[in-house]
């Protein structure tokens, strides 16, 4: 991973996220091992990263413990890529960004594909942020957002 | 903002929205908005960034909508950045990745900023992405994240 600046001195916990996962590929990579991509030609497929570029982020991922090598799930000897708990744990994350993305960037007639709920096939409600008594938070509602 | 791909041409929202924001610089100036931050000044003060890359994240972020420029609240000379509706909505993304960043980027004894609802000033819960029904999904649930 290309790093500019290290945020871990800082003790924003934004900054030191986006040490780890703050990069284009990182999150598209992340993206594509939560729909189950685990190998390296499949994440090239689907990023269309070059393979320097994809090497340096995986490494990165690994560095970070976002991600792990293991031996291949069908015994040849290839090495996959998975999430790690910690990984696992960048769910809200994706989904959020998803979210976002379908609100903002498709034009009326365009149609993203819906993301659902496997169980009953509804599709998923809008994140949201709740306090401890189940209120939804705006912005204005947080601590470190002063200025709303 | 630096571009490498434009992910606009595929119906992926999460790549949509990396066009827009998947860059370290741009998170972090969004997480410095949502924090009050206004000027190029402050900005620059907060990120740590040059100000040729503070420059063109900043016009890719009015390009991209997330972000205007109004003129000073204090009636001065200066131009100041804001959120849009558009950015205001990246609240989720932004404390998704505040919470991962908590969880896992502290070592014991360190102690990060508690990001807290400002009437009751209790903790914020974390994130759950729910079904429709409140069932609360891990990314096994959900259809787009079919190999969990």
């Amino acid at each position: 991973m290309v790093k500019r600046i290290c945020h871990g001195a800082t003790n924003c916990p934004v900054a030191r996220s986006l040490d780890a996962i703050g990069d284009w590929w990182s999150l598209l990579i992340i993206r594509d091992a939560f729909r189950g991509r685990r190998r390296f030609g499949a994440f090239q497929k689907s990023t269309g990263a070059a393979k320097n570029i994809l090497t340096t982020r995986l490494r990165g991922l690994v560095d970070y413990g976002v991600m792990e090598m293991v031996p291949a799930s069908d015994g040849s000897a290839y090495q996959e890529y998975v999430l790690t708990e910690k990984g696992l744990d960048l769910f809200p994350v994706v989904i959020a960004l998803w979210q976002w993305g379908e609100k903002h960037f498709f034009e009326p007639g365009e149609t993203p594909p819906v993301l659902r709920d496997r169980r009953r096939k509804k599709p998923i409600p809008e994140l949201a942020v709740l306090a401890a008594d189940g209120r939804r938070l705006r912005h204005t509602g947080t601590t470190l957002m002063p200025q709303f």
